[in-house]
């Protein structure tokens, strides 16, 4: 069997998880080499056996060996490493956003299409079991039609400031995952978006431009519902429900837990906090999408997330910022 | 110890479980009178041992034993019936709504205020134990700053068409008590509303000029947000549940089922469904709330919730209404 | 319709709730008469309008008004009365245990059989809503043939020094309800017994020659296993679940709580304690088992449990008795 | 840093298991060689790039290189292979139970004690992070001083007849995890043993000379009873609880399920199954115990589980099989 030969451009946090599964857990791929100028490369390199480590991206796609790439540079370099490595005819893993602009967003997947390339955005909560399963039901009539679906999305805690001066905001760096749910779950269209939003957590993140509490009501093309409350910081770990109600019944998920004990006192029945590390609480789903990714490029299939899906979540994120700002309702077809 | 004779007016659904909670377990007041001018009203007051009958509203509240009127008849009597008790100095317990108009109800207060008389508006869900266990968590400090509430309020199935034309429609026959609740719960008063809505249950409803299905984002005073979703149909049953998200914790109440029973088979793992009826599911809050209101009379304390909170649940109502209708938000202080 | 005319004696703790049930719930009966030597029966009878007091048993039952009697004496009186109630032609409703001597019991059952009237023995946990979800859910089939079936039976506190003396002690005052419920549950009889049991709460427990907490393996006549663990006081309130296993799969039932509230924070995730008050986690099923013995009256069918039911209860709680001291297991049939 | 260098015995099912763990995700180890006879080592060999492959266990053992072995041979194999090589130098890891016969696993420890090299018996349940909680809050005080423990240990499926004609029967190939599980969360010894148990499930397993359900009741040195139920059949997957009940309140811990999807309809509310293969519900425990044993020989610290822990529960295993052929309970001072 052939083994696909990745390249993977930043090893940071995302892209050493991306690194360790390749490795550890597929047979299908192999990591050729990674590209990044941070200074502990070499010891990842030779950690995980990549034979090759290029400190410029650009030297890295012209390698002829490498059949795909993995960007997990910031998110102001996405736009620019698609562009190269699809002109390089290297297919394409992408960490989402793929940009705050959207018409570089419309350029980028131009050029992808051009250039024939396979682009997976990596939408990660998509491959999580617990939404996963959701989606099946609710694909599967379970609950009939779905007519207010609500998403609970809370972070354990803000990230640093500087990220969020540069990473959109709460809704493109953070909301950007459930607007996608929405049209996941729902496999519909958003129409309009309405968002309420305040700081309430740290005065920091409004001086530097965002929110950190919000609430939003998307209207989808078939006038169902989608409500998603977001939150920076839950004390009590991440919180991320989902819940559609239809017209045959209700299914949804709930939190995954540190584990399933529980403690009866005099007080109260106790049980344990939701995970609150992101690797814990969506391990699998990091396993998943990569799994998914490479037998895109094994059996030639369509990549899903795709690059519209992509484009359509950037799209919606935006439209919530200008309903914030503007204290009114957004049609999402303004913005496309 | 005195007994406070009662009044009731209306002995449909509502003032049948009001005469038989009086009747049979309370000993501090006595029913001494019913007025209705339906058929079956003296079989009633027989099985009750009620000792008069009033066919006419007016004659009940002339006889001089009666100390307070449970109103009960439709609500477009509603305020009828509060300013002649008023003026006939009988204190009033009375079914929500008072009115569909905000110039009446304004009125009513007036009148009730003049009168001195108190006024309890029975907004029964105030006196559920789930719901008072949430309240008390909330005022005690136990989830820190609300930030966002969210409440699921959707009904095991729409009422008969007929009632829809003239209650109000969903905002004022049914929301209007998760508005109220919005108030209970976080102790503070909203100052704006955004409501979406549409019809998926039943054409006829649409047809009547309503919705059946909606969702509100109420922004509170201190900036925090309150969530509603509302269906006139939930086919699991009655579905009430609330959540209250802070800077410290969370806390809410989940559904009351049928029973605690459980049972694993190789398909999954099932339990109970939620209660569907609602006398059974606010059995309690009936009885609540009028030792409630009989111990404002016997220790002349002010009303919960008072006419003030009857009216601030109807202005949020017809906010709802507009901002549904203009696709907009709509600030409280342009209605009061 | 004709009403039943009971005569109540013993108006203790639990003569008063089927006192007040019957005056304020039932149609189908009026309490003609209580019986009871102590000073406040009088304004027992008043506050609930029953037209007689009698200080001796044996005159009420000579009352040619009464059709039926309830009860509820002290545990060493329960032979007496039956059998004074069956002579004189009463039918009889009798809280458990009928008698601690299974000699006198039988006799008992005897003359009730020579008198014809009906025997009722008042196990009110079959009649809970709970275990009779769980009863259907076995009889209907729904796990396979029963294979496991696990009784856990916990008070919120031990009674007083003085009624363990004389009750019978933990197997005949307490695991009796669990016994009846093993033959309830399953359908089947016991064969075999075997108990363990130590004081762990209060030494004054053992002084008295009881034990405060036990466990019981109960060998039935298909072979399941009936385990059962007693314990006279569980710190977080009234412990009562049941868990059927068999070929098919699982059922049972979980504890009823105070309210459905929950509570997230840093600590862990808390929510509301059993009931622990024997009138609020069975307050169902008093009502429940007197309605069903009225119904045996008016309809003239076997009254469940019957007065063999009652019988079983106390072989299996006499043979759990003997296997303690013994150390050994104790055939059933070697009672009987 | 130095790392331990393994040879693995038995590559079957748990030998895979633990090479896998030990060449992904262990940095302070490597295995260097495994033994095993079966045709496809040396693909398992080429796999995970094992240097040294030996086919007899005893040339495996004079490899000076190697620090310790990890023993997943047939159970009638254990005691030799510990025996060799503990006299070999090598520290041990292995597979429960050690031998069937107590006087040859008194043998075994014997000659482990002079070797003066550290034994590590494999009860792995002891490292799942549920059971490892409750065992804190037992130790931490949380709910007092236990007096009733209750374990359901159920598989989803019986083993092959051939194995259980050889394993020594449910007591001593599955029962025996809960007897150690006893000891583990109490810290008490076992005093008195008494079990029961029948056929359900499969009449082959009886003509095999061993039953496929239990019930045991164990009784601690403290007094404290423990309560195990076993099935070799869960229709509905993996049945693995524990709860503790203490003079101040009770812990414990439930099933991992699938997933954490909910679904309600019109029959009830529905959610996913209990795990159902051992290693996705116990994945954990196999790297955590052995991370456990590698870091006893880096830190030269004891072994836990130890071999007396492995003596211990097959000591109350072949005591449970006495009490069932007998009848009786059982004194465990009596076997050892």
């Amino acid at each position: 069997m052939k083994k696909i030969n990745i390249g993977i451009v930043g090893v940071g946090r995302m892209g050493s998880i991306h690194l360790e599964n390749l490795v550890t857990k597929f047979t299908n791929a192999r990591v050729l080499a990674i590209s990044d100028t941070s200074p502990n490369v070499e010891a990842l390199a030779e950690k995980y056996q990549v034979a090759k480590v290029y400190s410029q991206f650009e030297s890295m796609i012209k390698d002829s060996e490498i059949d795909a790439v993995v960007i997990c540079s910031p998110t102001d370099l996405h736009a620019t490493h698609i562009i190269k490595a699809a002109k390089a005819g290297k297919h394409i893993f992408c960490e989402k956003p793929m940009d705050l602009s959207l018409e570089t967003v419309k350029e980028v997947l131009e050029i992808v299409k051009i250039a024939g390339v396979k682009l997976f955005i990596a939408f990660n909560r998509r491959y999580d079991p617990n939404f996963q399963r959701v989606e099946k039901m609710v694909k599967g009539g379970k609950i009939g039609d779905p007519q207010i679906i609500k998403i609970t999305s809370r972070d354990p805690g803000p990230p640093p400031l500087p990220y969020i001066k540069v990473s959109g905001g709460l809704f493109l760096d953070m909301a950007i995952h459930d607007f996608d749910m929405a049209r996941f779950i729902s496999g519909k269209e958003v129409v309009e978006v309405f968002s309420k939003g305040t700081v309430f957590i740290d005065k920091g993140i409004g001086d530097a431009g965002d929110i950190d509490t919000a609430a939003t009501i998307l209207t989808m093309e078939d006038n169902s519902m989608v409500i998603i409350d977001n939150s920076r910081k839950a004390s009590y770990g991440y919180d991320q429900r989902i819940e559609v109600f239809g017209s045959k019944g209700m299914c949804g998920s709930e939190n995954m837990l540190h584990d399933n004990h529980f403690h009866w006192d005099e007080n109260g029945i106790h049980g344990a906090l939701p995970m609150d590390f992101f690797m814990d609480r969506y391990l699998k789903s990091y396993y998943n999408e990569m799994d998914s990714f490479l037998n895109c490029l094994l059996n030639n299939t369509e990549p899903k997330p795709s690059g519209m899906d992509g484009l359509m979540s950037i799209a919606i994120g935006l439209a919530a910022k200008t309903s914030l700002q503007e204290g009114r309702t957004v049609k999402l077809s303004k913005l496309l």
